[in-house]
């Protein structure tokens, strides 16, 4: 026989699957409960209490319960991957090593690609919301910018949501599990490179909402400083990862311009970021690193864990030339 | 009688400012110290721990004694102050309330504009370093990217030099007294504002580079969030404090292609940068917010607070509505 408030906690889940009580609601209060389900108030209390445990309602004392989740338990084997684009060769890497090391495990994956967007990223975070999910393995959209989305990201982790930063966390979320490649290396040893090929004056042009390509600007200058040579603002370009409605600094004739200036002051020009390629008028240079381990499996592992035992590491996973 | 260290003391400071030992190089053993002066090697210590105190000297245990600065003591009453800008407003108004309030307390004050250039601020960061100076006022340049120039700052923290960061400070440095005005409350209020008066789709113009301007991009898209609002991407457009060679996404041409796109879906553009007009085609909105305390005077009095007692709380000075 199913005890009574396991019952109870079925028919509740059943309301709150059929919108009786919508997401952000309250419920009844327990006397309320207990009188329209005839059943005893410690009953409703042990039911409610399992409701909280599965992330279903929020219970705070004083004020309510709150719903917050729905599940029919149809996705409590999906792990939810958000990754800024589905076409470049880095994102699909890492998304067929985050996808074969969870299978393997038992999981299911569901991707989507946010294209960077903040609103994209808000639909399928809110996706996330209408039902209870394995976990999350997300790389932010324009990771150097404040998130708009971070008071989703925190009521998932209310619900205990298992979830994976891939490079960097929004700084309101407290010990993020975050799985980063060495980007700050990368820079470092993309400099170092350079100026032992002769090189004795460097620019390059990074992509300004994306922390990782911060990062790297960061080794690649600390490098040439190291080296006792100069930084030269005017050799740096900082684009965004999409142009603006109308900017365009990211097409061959914005990058080709920019070049032109800087070939002025310097031999070699650093970019980070494969897609940036001007039109061959001007030589660029770009990364042949790649990490020592898969991010994409260091990062599934990091879920594994995470879901066996409730923490997980952070990882930052070195480079290595080719 | 001037006591035996004293003089010693005295001796060495002069060696170094005649760059018989440059600022880099290694003073001799203690031993030889005691040999060439004469004296006792229990005076050579007690020379040597004067010159530490007064910043002149780096002492570590086992690698010897290095020269880290030089003083006459003729800027021992100088405050230097590096801003990004000399000639906007904003800055002016810093610099002379800055000035008033230090000269009233006996201090003198050093003026540089960084152009908000690694370079430059590297330049006046060296200066610093010939010289004891009484304290540094500094606004970081490109504040919102890292700093190129940290090592030097971090020297100046080992020499006890006091320091106030207007706005933000690097990671890199501990404990640091940041005076600021409240960045993501000047955002928040104008999104409110616009808001409040009907708008219900919002876009804006920010500065990359500026960790302030950024901190209101983040308080003007929760407002909107707040409100229930959506945040559509493609109405943001990030430019640089300057442009890159080349690029030119200020200019009022490029500022005006972006308003062009923006108004097909927005019906308020917010400009959190007041030199950022367009040619005037389309309306744009910016903030009337005045900071509610001087942002100079506070600095000021954080550096006298420190002088006086070792430390300072950082401060961040709301705005108010004119």
């Amino acid at each position: 026989m199913i005890p009574k408030y396991i019952s109870l906690k079925n028919k509740l889940n059943n309301d709150i699957l059929e919108n009786k009580y919508p997401i952000g609601s309250k419920l009844p209060t327990e006397v309320e409960l207990a009188k329209e389900y005839k059943v005893s108030r410690s009953t409703v209390r042990q039911a409610l209490d399992l409701l909280v445990e599965q992330g279903i309602i929020d219970k705070h004392w004083g004020s309510g319960n709150t719903v917050i989740a729905k599940s029919d338990n149809s996705k409590s084997k999906t792990v939810m991957v958000l990754l800024p684009n589905n076409k470049d060769a880095v994102f699909t890497d890492v998304f067929s090593d985050i996808s074969s090391m969870l299978m393997k495990n038992g999981f299911e994956v569901e991707f989507h690609s946010t294209q960077n967007s903040y609103q994209l990223e808000r639909q399928y975070l809110q996706l996330l919301m209408n039902d209870i999910y394995a976990g999350l393995i997300i790389m932010m959209a324009r990771s150097n910018f404040p998130s708009t989305n971070v008071d989703l990201l925190q009521l998932q982790c209310k619900r205990q949501l298992p979830i994976v930063f891939i490079g960097t966390a929004p700084s309101a979320i407290y010990n993020p599990v975050i799985i980063s490649t060495d980007n700050y290396g990368r820079g470092y040893q993309m400099a170092r490179h350079l100026i032992n090929r002769g090189h004795k004056k460097l620019g390059g042009i990074f992509v300004n909402d994306n922390y990782s390509s911060i990062q790297a600007f960061s080794g690649f200058t600390d490098a040439i400083r190291d080296a006792n040579l100069e930084i030269i603002d005017n050799s740096y370009h900082f684009c965004n990862y999409h142009d603006p409605q109308g900017v365009n600094s990211r097409t061959n004739a914005g990058i080709n311009r920019f070049l032109k200036y800087a070939y002025d002051t310097v031999s070699a020009v650093y970019v980070d970021d494969s897609n940036i390629t001007g039109d061959g008028t001007f030589p660029i240079f770009t990364s042949s690193l790649t990490p020592s381990k898969s991010l994409g499996k260091e990062c599934a592992n990091a879920i594994i864990e995470i879901k066996k035992n409730g923490n997980s590491k952070s990882v930052t996973i070195p480079f290595k030339a080719n």
